[in-house]
């Protein structure tokens, strides 16, 4: 299967590139799968109906969310009827919404999607090892799906990486999301699964994490109140990772990170 | 000014890296300066006087440290004798060793080098914005010195991007260490600054952030304690940034991402 | 049920004034029940067999510990073997000792203590009211059990009065323990809890949280690192809370601070 | 000397307490001088210059703040005007307001009032410690001035204890605030300062740190958001510490606690 995913949507910005970006990205990589993370785009904090139904128009398959998944209340109540929109599994028993889903590609091919919010540095939530562990218990990956994916929201490099190995060999792809930076470090780990630390965001890099960039940096050296952040509005490069695996396994041939527009170096997959 | 900046080096099979690829980068790149962080690179905490010996010998002009800078202890009284090391600069008054040093290349440019601590979800600290402010105040870039690294060794990216565009138009580089993954977002800001988020260690990636994996995933699955953990001693990947500045002004031409041997995709500048 | 809990015992010095003091404390409040945190009292890090007996052997039903349960390594074999012996309720699946044990007064009456830890500002772990409310979930307060001890040990008085607000009228006491100094709030809850957002230490208050002042200061002031820190030998205060409950519903009648010893300020329920 | 300081006066049903109590307090314990801590006072969330008058009126003399300061955003313009209104001294240069004031009582005697944040828990600053120790420098303590008070506002026990033995025999007093929960460990260290972990808040006890208790709880237990909180309203417990020193030396006599009205058991000082 060949799967794209794509980090942390923020503001109108990464939403247009996005939506300009993808048809010609799902084209040339030829992919079966979209999924991308979505917590940012409704102007830099949540998500909205609308936004969800903008993003699956132009083909994305699955949404994936973070910490940032109610900043716009009106997704507590819409989560409910929507089948494709993911909050991390780790929130408490009760939270609206699915911590994961099966979707399938067009020729019946089934992806499982589970978010997941990583602890370290972040809010204290259950287990997130122990919550990914039960979601993927009994289902065989290569039989009962054929692509399992893993979205680690967090901040802690340690954390996530032990995330990879702890499920090496029985997920598709790790890949994480939150710090709206991509790392360098997209591979195949041991035993075939895919990883990368952060996919970053699709965003604009000119800014303070998508961020416009000025009161970001007024807090951290004058530690004064600012007005509320905005989402910067140059034009975002998207950032993503491209994986491909074998049906026969559901385990990684290739991975290889996409990041196209905007003002980060460009690089696209040859797989 | 040709400048090479690594990460940090995490054990021995970070420094075997280094001194094993540093003489062919030196080449290739035609450096005229090396800088690289060692505050991992005895057994993955610390660093001694013999190891900066190891690495003086092969190429390295400054030394730049962080958090774990005090590991050894050894090195609380060495750094006294060492004007090519550095220990973050917003420590408190009183504390061994410098912030910031001035180092020549061969030639006789003159590179200020300053090592800083971020806080976001690290101890806390004196402002690491206004240590460097004070650091570089009265110092003309392209004047009195020919270039100015910042090394900001720090967790989130959102301070790390704060600091570059702080920082933009006044320094030559600013780079992040510490959460021992490159990032893929090199570039140069708006004003002239050259800008990684993290340069990423010089270890071994099949690992937990250059550790052994086994006893760092059981402590976030378990939460039992382990024995110490152990430098990972697989085949390194060195990584960093390789920054072209022009002499005039002191920022950067170009900036992009080093990365050799070990697991990461190998990247050469074409600089 | 008349029931004494007093907070972390804090090394040997601490050790000692319970030792002395306990039994006078029994007699005169006619105590029914003893419960004690141990966490610190082996050298102020951690607990061992041998001191879990010395303590019982004054009189104390149970022990509860915290996040320093596994400072002394030889306490994960044994606290298979120690019935009345209480480690955090939320700690993984798997994890050796329970986090809830029922133990009988000498006439039969029956206590059910529990010890959660609390997450904010401490090590992430999964739900502490959520493991408290299954913890007491099917047993009836003034039926099943006749007393239902709640040590919440953490950091943050936010935490601790929603901790005794979720469980008011549910259980006999909240009692929070782990920052070393009693707090002032002894009281009975609006639907019959009684608590105290700390019970302070058992130990010499002529300290930073029980361990001689020196290195602590020296750590706040110059971050640098310093020996191994060492509990403080003064004469310790013996810290706790006293409750008396009516026996039909498992409710506070009244509770009243406990300080007998050392530094501060004594206090003698009249209850 | 004889000095009452109370803490955290939290939203209406805080002030109107101090409002009420403060008179009969001052009379019957016969203060030179009071300081309150002020940071909550509007809604739970800062303090206004009406709200800075209404307390003056009643006999404060000086009003200390904490993290909470800015919440209302007049007081950054309207804190110029006020010369004993004081915000945390390890604030960056350039902040709005003063960290210290000097204030004369009545009979002339002199009184520093000096407010810092802690740093552990908390948001990063510059060392609260060696700002107070340059506040002081030079400051002879029973000469230049009669009584220094040192308001340390912050979380962690650890570091408010290191803060009274670092300045033991160098202040008056040293006295914490920001948990809202008095601690009761009132005493005269070795070397003559008062001290107390926590002042505790004038605020309703029947809440989460004088929020009304559903939402926290709610957060605690849901993680979902909630609606803002707000102030609780029963009656306020008047919570601080009275201080009598020796005027020769500045350094205290005695320390007692002192808690009048609402839900916490009352106390008054005999001193
Ligand atoms: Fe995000
Ligand atoms: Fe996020
Ligand atoms: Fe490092
Ligand atoms: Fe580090
Ligand atoms: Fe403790
Ligand atoms: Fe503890
Ligand atoms: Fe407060
Ligand atoms: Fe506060």
């Amino acid at each position: 299967m060949r799967l794209l995913f794509l980090g942390d949507i923020v503001g109108r910005s990464g939403r247009e590139a996005v939506i300009h970006h993808l048809p010609a990205l799902m084209r040339d990589l030829k992919t079966d799968f979209v999924v991308v993370n979505g917590e940012n785009s409704a102007h830099g904090f949540g998500i909205t109906a609308k936004i969800c139904g903008e993003l699956y128009d132009v083909g994305v398959d699955v949404i994936t969310t973070g910490n940032h998944v109610w900043d716009q209340r009106e997704i507590l109540d819409a989560i409910a009827d929507d089948d494709r929109l993911v909050r991390p599994i780790n929130f408490p028993p009760g939270t609206p919404g699915k911590g994961a889903v099966v979707h399938e590609t067009r020729d019946g091919r089934r992806v499982l999607v589970i978010n997941a919010m990583c602890r370290l540095f972040m809010d204290p939530l259950d287990d997130p090892f122990a919550a990914v562990e039960k979601a993927i218990d009994g289902t065989a990956l290569g039989g009962d799906v054929d692509f399992i994916l893993l979205d680690i929201h967090g901040e802690a490099t340690s954390e996530k990486m032990a995330f990879g190995h702890a499920f090496d060999g029985r997920v598709s792809l790790v890949v994480g999301t939150h710090t709206h930076v991509p790392t360098a470090d997209v591979m195949v780990l041991a035993n075939g699964t895919a990883y990368q630390s952060d996919a970053g965001m699709c965003g604009d890099y000119d800014s303070v994490i998508g961020m416009k960039k000025e009161y970001p940096v007024k807090r951290f050296t004058t530690k004064l109140p600012t007005p509320r952040l905005e989402a910067a509005d140059g034009e975002a490069t998207v950032c993503g990772i491209f994986v491909v695996t074998d049906d026969r396994t559901g385990l990684a041939i290739s991975a290889e990170p996409v990041r196209v527009g905007g003002l980060l170096a460009e690089t696209m997959p040859v797989g």
